[in-house]
């Protein structure tokens, strides 16, 4: 048993607490940042489907240290058994002793596995985080993996399914709700989505609810049965239907859980508890931008934002947040077909009872569209009919859409309206861009049957 | 001579005045809308460097007449003489007499020729947005080029230099200034984009000024005699180094011009003589962002996003401008090296007199960096150094770069803050994104310094 001292100590090497670090050190360069962790290697977390196909090995999607030791922190590898909030010292499961004066909670997210028979079997498994987990995944069950079935039709499912089926194994996602993806985009994305998957040989099972994971001979998983229907044969099954916020040590601290079941954050990331106590990523409490309602996303760059804003605060509140919560904003790519949101879709819009108004266009991401590798994109945007404000945007397209789908979200950020949007001056250069942004010619569509609807004869008054 | 009526006449079929139509045409969909201009068929402005080599040919630019036909608008060719004002006339060239109810000038910018002798020899030339003169250009005097001399370095030469040398032409750019797109660009970027043309044979001639074009025997330009060194012998000079506002029309018409040269606009787009006649484009007086002097920033996109704003307010202002002035917001590629800037350059922003705060980033475009694609991106970003509010961004990467600056480009209209943007929630996705939003990385830089000086020892306050 050691005892040492620390100034800053982060529990969690995902990217919230690396930022953290990273964000720490910089803005705190005559305080000792420590990272603890449990992993001997990190892997960075959306590069793990692509470990599977794309990359060819773990190896490939090590998430570096190189970022936080260059800023001045360090890692240490470990797991904390408990904290004395009194005494500000963290003991480790092996004995050691850290003290502290400012502790960030990092601790991440745990799979939700869900309350059926027979996720216990060999050959079911989830998506740790984890460098030696993945390693072994990747040498030793999935070479022996001939047909797999995905519980969960979301990014990780979709993504997984479009890597893994690379390597010649039969994929097979199952997915409860009537399409893929429909948690995060209107029925247009999820449809092209899907045809995308079907058009690689994966095969799709929507609406479709998975009551048991059945056993062959002895403990390995070799059927799904599905409500209703017979079952399908497999020899391994990937759940990958979300995540819980990992807050054992939270409880055991006695910090105070948010409805999200995350731990109560203010809105520079600190506990109620302890203004010297700070939580961060996915193990902290979230709100939606809009509503303010408890909002359950779950992504490294909104993880990392909260790392950069507890990172400047932990001596002094220099951060302000300047939104009301979190912005869901997501793309991803299946073999040239982008797809990527960000804000509210139709649906969640008026679930909420945004009365609303949606934009649409469809032009080649290129102009003229007889330069080389034009694609087209369709961008589809959602504005509350009242104010006008931005509420969402959908983009299907090419190489770009990430990019779009950020500028949407940097819109919806800065409360941009439909006016502002409009007449919105961007580049456009044939290499590069389209001739009209498309988010300002989805703006346009959407003002056009506003103005038109709402005043059809002001021309007339001339 | 024939006599006939439209609601709305437009004069003028490039970017500003086909946006126009097409915005009119959609507002007002019970009013006639038409589109007066000389060329038979229009090409895309920032695609014309492209007929030269990668397009091949001038029918690969053509600008579509779809979406003002479309929309509801009719074209006509003809060229204008005469406006009666108070008649609500035009009188074509040919003695045609069109009546109207909105008149809208789209009239364009003319080519800038220097004050030297020679520039009218034959072999000389500059580029029009006209079809039939850039298809002759392409098929008579093209082919017989051996050694071309481009005077300017901005964009139009940079980008015609590297599509010319494809054909196997000898190019020299001669410019002016110490470094190629200096008017546009920090150093770095400027240097970069040389390095990447001379890699492929441009010959670049900076910090030169020309005297005279010189005859061989006969009337074809022979050489380029330049102020204190020997002269470049060359078959053929493209003059490119800027536009003026065409305002002939608006001059005979009595309207009031600018001390930009352009055409006096309001907020609208209107006249200050009559609400009823409208100027939008390069021929329109345009404003800068930040200082509200005059600029003579030439885009199409900007010139597309004023024919918006006065589509929509022929007939009552429905659509009110929501920013100050015009944001340069520019990108190019040569060959994968792409190079984009958004509102003002650090030389800009310090020749103005504001203080101002810099931060830089240098990240891959992909991450884990080990995905296939992956350029590396660098990205430059300045604040205002007291109000921390983003006066300019510069972007040098790949495939994205177009959408990178026009996030900046949004960012600078929407007057965000650093501490805005620092905790910008972005996507990130491996096959489309950085793990690390370049605009954020950049900022964090930025403010790390902003309070590292600033209150250097905040954290001992604890």
């Amino acid at each position: 048993m050691t005892e040492s001292k620390t100034d800053i100590l982060i529990i969690g090497g995902g990217p919230a607490g690396m930022m953290t670090g990273i964000t720490a050190a910089q803005f705190s360069p005559h305080k000792k940042v420590l990272v603890l962790r449990p992993e001997t290697d990190a892997v960075i977390p959306c590069g793990i489907p692509y470990i599977f196909g794309t990359l060819g090995g773990t190896e490939e999607d090590l998430a570096g240290r190189a970022p936080l030791l260059a800023a001045g922190g360090q890692i240490q590898i470990g797991k904390v058994a408990s904290i004395d909030r009194a005494a500000h010292t963290a003991t480790l499961e092996n004995g050691d002793l850290i003290h502290w004066e400012r502790l960030v909670l990092a601790t991440g997210a745990e799979n939700f596995i869900p309350p059926i028979p027979g996720t216990q079997l060999e050959g079911v498994f989830s998506i740790h985080k984890d460098y030696d987990y993945l390693d072994q995944l990747f040498n030793t069950l999935i070479p022996k993996i001939k047909k797999l079935a995905i519980i969960g039709g979301g990014f990780i499912g979709v993504e997984f399914a479009d890597e893994i089926r690379k390597r010649g194994i039969e994929v097979h996602i199952v997915e409860m709700l009537p399409h893929l993806m429909q948690a995060a985009f209107d029925l247009d994305a999820c449809t092209a989505v899907e045809k995308q998957l079907q058009s690689h040989g994966v095969h799709i099972h929507t609406g479709c609810k998975v009551e048991a994971l059945l056993a062959g001979d002895g403990q390995r998983v070799a059927q799904v049965q599905i409500a209703g229907q017979s079952s399908l044969a497999v020899d391994a099954v990937l759940i990958a239907i979300g995540t819980r916020p990992q807050v054992d040590l939270a409880k055991a601290m006695g910090l105070t859980l948010s409805r999200s079941g995350g731990i109560w954050v203010d809105a520079f990331q600190r506990s109620r508890e302890d203004p010297h106590i700070f939580a961060v990523g996915d193990c902290a409490h979230k709100q939606d931008f809009f509503t303010r309602k408890a909002s359950h996303a779950m992504i490294a760059s909104q993880a990392a934002a909260e790392g950069r804003i507890a990172g400047m605060n932990l001596y002094g509140l220099r951060q302000l947040r300047t939104n009301a919560g979190s912005v869901s904003v997501y793309a991803s790519e299946i073999d040239g077909l982008a797809f990527g949101v960000a804000g509210l879709t139709q649906h969640q819009a008026e679930q909420e009872g945004f009365p609303i108004l949606i934009g649409e266009a469809q032009l080649p991401d290129h102009h003229p569209a007889s330069m080389p590798g034009t694609t087209d994109i369709l961008c589809r945007v959602i504005f509350a009919a009242d104010s006008l404000q931005i509420l969402g945007g959908q983009v299907l397209g090419g190489a770009t859409t990430g990019e779009l789908v950020n500028t949407i979200g940097l819109a919806i950020q800065m409360h941009a309206t439909a006016p502002d949007l409009v007449s919105m001056q961007f580049g456009s250069q044939p290499r590069l861009t389209p001739s009209l942004h498309p988010l300002v010619a989805a703006t346009g569509n959407a003002l056009q049957k506003h103005y038109v609807l709402l005043h059809p004869c002001v021309e007339d008054s001339q």
